[in-house]
């Protein structure tokens, strides 16, 4: 009797998945302290300011994805035998989603914006996992090639392809996890109901399982069942939502804009460019980092401005909301807008602001594909029965719905003030104001003094970034 | 000890408001005959047959929308008491949306479009209810102005307004129940939420209680805190994705016209117009119409018609959907498209249409303002901390969301032939597609023939109605 | 490209199982009319007279034992290669999960219990889905064993077996269905889920499916996973929660005997047996019969007292609950016990009662093994990693909890009056008290009249009873 | 017009209770670091070992207590006017609710069980909790006597009493939280649900609010309804399961006896006693902690034995459990039972087996009562219609289920050995069958060698604790 099946399996319970199945050679991965260290990265690390509950880690959006991206390649396997998918395949791609946020750093808008702005430095999540990977293979002695043991071979060229982040895909089975093409993979079908329950949507209707059993591979690519489409916009809409509603709330940006100060102070006490180029700093580097700028003994004045701001958040005393302004229409650019843009358009009305009084967040937020409709990168397929065939199409947004938006982009600005001053607060709101006027634009300001508001009439503003 | 507050309510168990709270006096209006009626008469009658598990009553949705305008009314007089709320406005309000849906007719669309398209009769639910409400009351003995019970008086007058869905609101309690200024009311709050569950939607992070309990009166309307527009947005989109997703589904649409025909064929049998000028026969008029139908024995021919209609529907050879389009920009009317108007875009390359061939249905898609944005019609209120003032404003889409529509309304014609029969098809096909054309639309075709394609290049339609 | 697999098949959606995936050859079954009588078959039909939501049918039932079926026995073929499943298998499986309930008749308890009481026959709905599933077949000309299409096989003797309820099961795939060893299959799983959900317990959370996923075929049958035992006993507990709030609710049960007493009083005229003598007959009866018996015009005086019963139940002037008492551990018999035994202890103090004035609802509650542990039934896998063998195990109450109960079955006994009147339920309290104190027991009164308690001291009742 | 109600309040999105209201006046004591501290203090500290979703912090916790707290008061004071409850009384009953887990040390039952063990000092979370409450009314300058701002006033008295967890309670409200009398409290009804849908359970249909809103005073004590009683079952039920289910699974609880030793390994350097005795040393004590030790550069020894433990952890080589048994009806003791009563039952056949091998875990289970049915100590009101009476009962077991416990208590000993070592496996294992045999119990062990099984024949253990 065969039961080798069952006997090298384990199941992880999860809120999403229920049983999340794993065979045991996983574990391999899991159990190293590298991946391990994911317990200790928030997935949203600054949400828990505004909405207490959220705090789930990468470690449980790993396994997640996982989950997911194990289930999506053996449905393949079963549903086109003629693709030939052999245990290889399956685990390289498994594997690949297991590990696809080994390198998350801690914060990590906050420490990306912070290397961006002081060394220009773009840091790469994704080359960093690979890094990681790599490394667990070495200290763990994986032996991935040995003939003997084939249950537990993989293709690391596949895996160095996938979780790097791979800008040319050019095989179907590098679109089940960090899909560059189009974004619709197995990490956003886990981290959008993970993220919904945890805010407290709990999602038992959404099933995006749908699509990925139905999924047909034609010509080396991905092609989902026509009838489908209504989920991939069900997962657009609760993307955006969950942007409008959640993510993007000014208090979360306003930590995440904390936070990246605190790098800028304590980075000569601790140096973060030597972390993330030494592998065995990185691995302890994690979002425990704040205790440890909190708790250095030190008397760099640099470090003490750190530590203020961390005493800053504790107390919630946070950078003040100015206002906000979608950017995608305007003659000026959203690359180049700066803190420096901002102060030309101060007015002598006011008291003076300096550079250092304002904080910028942008977000650009859209479905993938710019801001030209997410819809024509993703092909379906259509089977007509009569003839017995088989041929891909492609979707024009009007044949789904009339009452859809014409813009696919919104290039959000998020203005802050770093104490709550009345005055600072008036002096800003009438930059941005004039800013806005003068760009063919509207500020959407959040709380007008009175006066202010008869002046600029300017009491609009979008309310979904206030919650 | 004061127990008498316990002492005289109930709980009825439901899952969406777990447990509905009810003072026994309204138990005189649940238990006659005449409201039990609503366990007999479906709340959405032809959904499911498309999607089975949806067969919830009239009953259950108006002990919730009872729930509803129940808590409502009582937060209103708790947050202000300075409108002076009495029991017997609690107890109108309570009873109006208790009462709302009592002069439900079974199959409600089909029903009605049956008498519009013979009689040109305007069938008013709203009018029925109130007519129904008074015979309780009749019935019952139920003496709504004894002085000694205070506690079970209530004004006639208000529940006539109300439940008769005045056009004219000028108190803010007529728009908790029957809103016709904007539709946001308890009995969307309910229905939304209920049919949300029943297609397999838990909605338990859907709250559209804080509305309620944010509520103000001002200027004897009800006001909205302006934080809450977000819970707005949500009811408004979750209304617009249950048209899309289940609401319109082409099989839910079709066996819709196939009781229309229903209705026709069996009138002359069942002589539908006096059952509703004879309250006697309209409170025995449910549901089980069909069952009477199938059952009747007569040799009366169009009735034989509508008994072949009903095994149809059982063994589910439907009416058979052609395709769609969206009226809302066309030159030719929305309101005088018919059967005839098709015809003449037949084509002599096909097989001879007749108008018995066609069945259409019309359904005007939008949020309460016809083709306006909706919000234009939400009083809100923002509250100056400072002055401790207090004032209504109105807010503009554009606050809200640069990625929402520029169109708040759809005018979908759905077309049907009444048999498969591939000919026919073509033939209806071509004349949709041609009159689509002439009027500078497309049509979205929903199965076409493989050469038809070719000739007339229409392979796109609306996926949202053909899940 | 293969895409056959997609190409011939179906979705429903369904809030228990998302999406049901059922290939097209089955829709042969599920479109005749015999099987859409379902629809009109509720599943748990007097239930909506206490909790109104509850108005599911058999309809979506048999879709869901089907869906859990169709992917038990595919994973058994998935898991254990060597068991040789055959497509003919998966038919005949899947096939008699979604017939399992054919022979449904409407108000299963009240009916079953009329033909008992009447004509001391023993309706068994196993045998009459049978019989309607060979009328399926026969009425759609079915070929079953067309070998030119392989994949539209099924063994009808299979069928016979599973769908009639085979008392002596020999082979695994016979407890998939209607698993008379130990209740585990496919129908519990799927109703368990339902009837919470319809409750208004969304029980995303509780996973049955681990139980088939991990489900090994050793000698002949099927075991579970050691592990899987918590599983287990999560069904049970679940199953007695269920029945103790919701089943049995004492509204429930009133209306289920008011029901048998329509059955009686209308045979006559409506002559029930007929109908389960006459298939014709039997596939038009449905949860209608009571309308039809409203709307019969006759002077039959027996019918006149059905229609009576009918608007009773229309204005919930309900038989009245008197009390209740578990015969599990008592001298006398649960089997014999009915009116006259309880006349006999009626006493001289009270109005005289009469057979006519009580009626009584016994059930008999278990998991499944009588008054034993229902474990003792459960063959469970052990795997053995070291030696490389698996065996089966047994496994006692103790090693799972030591909370758990010492009994396994209560033999409840509710009496009803026939009206609210407060002598005679003086009366029946005098004679239940009494009854129960002579056999050892006590009884649990509803409502006592004062007096009467401190005469009897009887205040103590079953709280799980009276919601 | 009358907006100060609306204009001072706030709402906190979360998952169980959706909007926590909250008055602007309780943000006093949760916008400190004190209580913000409660942000690093998880709730189940070691259950994320086995369940990787379930990170949830006492911060939550302690708002969703807050929120329950706050209505259950104010629903006293709605229903039972004649109290006279003041906004003095509703102030201090929800700011306790709100602290009453400040002093909540981390890793709590590793951390106390360590202080136990090392020092023989009982920590008392309660009594911590009000010293740091005391503390932040001392840096925030709270004026809780200000008789101009009569909105926030408090009895620091009734606080001190309910925050102590007072073993004495004598008035109705002290029994709203830290419940000593029987445990039904705000604390349990926010704990319960978030942690059920934490570990994947989510409770829309579980309603305690029933419970509180019909809560009535008599005699100074809070009595439930009669029907009511269902509400408390289903909580005692539901502690149990998550109890078998998740909290006491043995990884959970093999990390929480490491962790243990973490502290008693590191107590040399970071000094615990001084931490609990200097509250600023304890305010910066976190959850954090075990990064801090493993940071810690020191050549001690005993820090560094530590340090291993925690590099354990993360690879997850970790405590390896031997077995369980109830020790309920053993002539020997569950208080004195230590490694050492367990090294005297080890055997000459087998290795020598030291007390630094063994690590015991022992969990008392019961519902508030010891080993006696807590529902002996709910008092429960009935209300008589008739007389318009209302009387307090006690309920007896056997008025509500037939089928329940003759138990009410477990203690459970959960027996580990520090290192996966199959000799000393083997030893251990015999030591505790031979043990249990000679106390008249059963051992259940978790995988025993196979020769050994033969020879002890124990192959029983309890499933609930192996998921």
């Amino acid at each position: 009797m065969n039961f080798q099946n069952i006997k090298n399996k384990k199941y992880i319970q999860d809120y999403i998945h229920q049983q999340i199945e794993i065979d045991n050679f996983y574990l391999k991965f899991i159990n190293p302290f590298q991946f391990q260290r994911l317990r200790d990265i928030k997935q949203l690390p600054t949400s828990c300011f505004s909405f207490p509950s959220v705090n789930h880690t990468r470690f449980e959006h790993s396994l997640g994805t996982f989950s997911i991206a194990n289930k999506y390649i053996k449905f393949l396997k079963n549903n086109q035998p003629e693709l030939n998918i052999s245990k290889i395949l399956i685990n390289s791609v498994s594997l690949s989603a297991l590990c696809h946020n080994l390198g998350s750093p801690p914060y990590s808008s906050s420490f990306i914006n912070f290397l961006k702005e002081k060394y220009n430095f773009d840091f790469n999540v994704s080359e960093m996992s690979y890094k990681i990977f790599e490394n667990i293979i070495e200290t763990e002695n994986i032996d991935y090639d040995n003939k003997d043991k084939e249950d537990e071979q993989f293709d690391i060229n596949i895996c160095k392809k996938i979780i790097s982040g791979n800008k040319n895909i050019t095989n179907y089975y590098e679109e089940i996890v960090n899909n560059t093409k189009n974004g619709i993979d197995s990490c956003i079908f886990d981290y959008l109901k993970r993220d919904m329950y945890k805010f407290g949507f709990p999602t038992q209707g959404i099933d995006f399982q749908i699509l990925t059993n139905n999924a047909l591979i034609i010509d080396n690519k991905i092609c989902f069942r026509e009838n489908d489409i209504n989920s991939i916009n069900d997962l657009w809409n609760n993307k955006i939502n969950m942007n409008k509603k959640f993510y993007l709330h000014k208090v979360t940006k306003s930590v995440e804009l904390m936070i990246k100060d605190i790098f800028l102070y304590s980075d000569e006490q601790f140096k973060y460019l030597e972390k993330i180029n030494n592998l065995n700093d990185f691995l302890t580097f994690t979002d425990f980092i704040l205790k440890q700028i909190k708790l250095k003994n030190s008397n760099n004045n640099s470090l003490k401005k750190a530590q203020e701001l961390i005493k800053r958040i504790e107390k919630r005393n946070l950078y003040y909301f100015v206002g906000t302004y979608d950017s995608i229409n305007l003659k000026s650019s959203f690359e180049t807008f700066n803190e420096e843009t901002l102060l030309k358009y101060t007015s002598s009305d006011y008291i003076n602001l300096t550079k250092d009084d304002i904080r910028i967040n942008k977000i650009k937020l859209n479905l993938g594909n710019d801001n030209k409709d997410p819809l024509l990168n993703i092909p379906f397929y259509k089977i007509n029965k009569k003839n017995n065939t088989c041929e891909v199409v492609y979707k024009k947004r009007e044949e789904i719905d009339h009452m859809l938006p014409n813009k696919f982009e919104e290039q959000i600005i998020m203005i802050y003030i770093t104490e709550k001053n009345e005055e600072k607060l008036k002096a800003a709101i009438a930059a941005l104001t004039n800013y806005c006027k003068d760009n063919g634009t509207q500020a959407n300001i959040y709380k007008s003094p009175k006066k202010l508001m008869q002046k600029y009439n300017s009491s609009l503003f979008s309310k979904k970034l206030f919650n």
